[in-house]
């Protein structure tokens, strides 16, 4: 057989991924699982009929920016809860998820040897698409400040990745901190991709997007999941939006590798975009509401988690377990059929903790599960 | 502005979408056009309801190889209808299109500065993905033969990749050239890669896979389109076969880029594959036969093209024209409203030539803007 690709072959599995790819295999042979692994939050959304949507179009490829009518309503959503303008004919791509939004953008402004700044936990996909880029991940420790990052700059640094609200952290940035982080993105001319796929999972708090902070967009990307944020992730709706000439670059990828996201799904969600807001909504706070509960339930059992308040998920410490994080998973899963994700995925520093989403299961099991957890970690310092 | 990546800058729009975007602009500013660019046949197949599939899984993610069930159809249609086995556990994944599966593909096997072997008129994109893999495209002239394929390879040559049936020739590689390529890449080490999208394209002739040379799958990598055999072009579901232990390679870029196609529309294809097929068979028949009919009426008014029966595509010669392929377009398209795309996006070699396509216009519009194309010719010469 003729070799791989140097890089590839040397890529790692989403390790979030690769759990959940246990779990799917579990299930179809009859074992039940508590589910702390998925990426996604169960909602309860009905299904409207498709036989409304402009026929046969839904069949076809659409313009590879993405259906007109769906830029427009992704930029009136952004206008009016965040105050981000965008222009819907020259600023935006809707593209198949927003995992593809964030790698076709660095496609599209890296070089091979580049070098991108993340903090740890580093979200599991982020170092692997630096790689397939020919660029150089360079990963903070979880426990510096965004004050910081700019120890961690070389002449190399093309690109600082955020992720806010932050998956696993829970971390929103703030006004300052974005503030001090576009400065610094604009004295060394180098560009923040902000990934904000969990930008509605906030309950009582104010999301201040990134689009706010430079308003040419000259060294802002902004990222976005669609099906995120409506509860429907297995649809693979993202975007990303820039400025006019980076989003012609983008394109370009965009075009030679994907085309359009499918045109049926795209029309779907022009015609229902409101509504589905509307549903998901309250159970996006109610799904924020129960990590507020869980987080109390963690302090009482004696579980410490990185500081956050938003999304799903949390950073939950196994220390003092004498196990990896991935034998630690590995055991939970095996012996309690409770998954979870290994820290080490998101990087070396994260070795001692797991993700926890608590997206999917009643609140019972989650309680179930994380006192297991605990017992495990008991178990085997 | 920060800069951006040499390589995506440097790489062009796929020719046939820009044509196309632009008959979008055209239409949604109320013009009409016949359109004979577009890279889809139009079918006629009913929308069937939705709230019969697997409910709520249709929302979430599915697995990264695809929903096992969609693979088990495929690899069942692979051996009803063409003959090779494909182990639906470990050969296949299911991806967001044929165009990804082409590409992840020659992400997972290229290293930086390997060459890769296309014929022209080479499908737009092969040469741009292979840039944006680091690659070098090597490109036959139009009018070299299969068996003269070997003075092209050079110690760097990692890939050839055929188009089978050809998009836009038309054309349908025989049981001894394929043997032959067959032979050629294992005497070299290197991969064939087979890009099938039109498979179900011919009639009353005989289509070999390139699965069937190559029962290991060692030197072989075949990519495959759903959503353009069920002339669903935008639903963008196609898939990759190759052995177990590439396929693991092509997994882990298609984790960390796309995740997995939307599950939604994996169950509808999944639920009603037998049935789309067919519906489609005979209206792909039709379109087959439509283009046996043009071409009658291209040999009567004097047009030539390549020879080849197959697919939906005529690579048409413009000679002795003075304008250049995009010239000539453009002004096809701005004086006359008819759009077909210039041979000049599918290699040096092809200025003089234009793809036309036949697969969503009636026959009267296909030779109306044939006879329109005629006329340019001669006005133009």
């Amino acid at each position: 057989m003729p070799g791989f690709s140097n890089v590839v072959e040397k890529s790692v599995q989403a390790m979030s991924i690769k759990y959940n790819n246990l779990v799917y295999d579990m299930k179809r042979s009859g074992t039940e699982v508590i589910v702390l692994s998925l990426g996604e939050a169960y909602f309860d959304i009905p299904l409207c009929p498709m036989d409304d949507l402009p026929f046969p179009a839904i069949y076809h490829y659409s313009h590879s920016r993405g259906v007109f009518e769906l830029r427009q309503k992704i930029c009136e959503y952004y206008a009016r809860q965040f105050g981000v303008t965008i222009d819907p004919e020259t600023e935006i791509i809707v593209t198949a998820g927003s995992k593809a939004a964030i790698h076709f953008s660095m496609m599209s402004v890296l070089n091979p040897g580049d070098e991108v700044i993340t903090q740890e936990p580093t979200w599991v996909s982020y170092p692997e698409q630096i790689k397939l880029c020919y660029g150089t991940p360079v990963q903070i420790p979880y426990y510096e400040s965004v004050y910081d990052f700019e120890k961690y700059l070389t002449d190399k640094t093309k690109m600082i990745i955020l992720n806010n609200p932050h998956n696993p952290r829970g971390q929103v940035l703030s006004k300052q901190e974005l503030q001090y982080l576009m400065g610094l993105a604009k004295r060394n001319d180098i560009y923040l991709l902000s990934d904000e796929a969990y930008s509605d999972f906030l309950v009582g708090e104010k999301f201040y997007s990134l689009g706010l902070f430079d308003r040419e967009k000259s060294h802002i990307i902004v990222c976005n999941s669609i099906s995120k944020n409506f509860g429907i992730s297995g649809w693979r709706v993202g975007y990303v939006f820039t400025n006019a000439e980076l989003i012609d670059q983008i394109l370009k990828v965009n075009q030679h590798i994907i085309t359009c996201p499918p045109t049926i799904l795209e029309w779907y969600l022009v015609k229902h975009y409101d509504e589905i807001i509307q549903i998901t909504y309250p159970q996006i706070a109610a799904v924020v509401n129960t990590r507020k509960e869980v987080a109390k339930y963690m302090d009482q059992i004696g579980l410490s988690y990185l500081p956050g308040s938003a999304t799903f998920y949390f950073f939950v410490s196994i220390a003092p377990s004498k196990l990896t994080s991935e034998e630690f998973c590995t055991r939970l899963l095996l012996d309690e059929h409770i998954s979870v994700v290994p820290g080490l995925g998101y990087g070396m520093s994260c070795d001692a903790f797991v993700r926890v989403s608590v997206g999917t299961e009643p609140i019972e099991k989650i309680h179930y599960g994380l006192a297991k957890l605990r017992e495990l970690i008991e178990k085997t310092s």
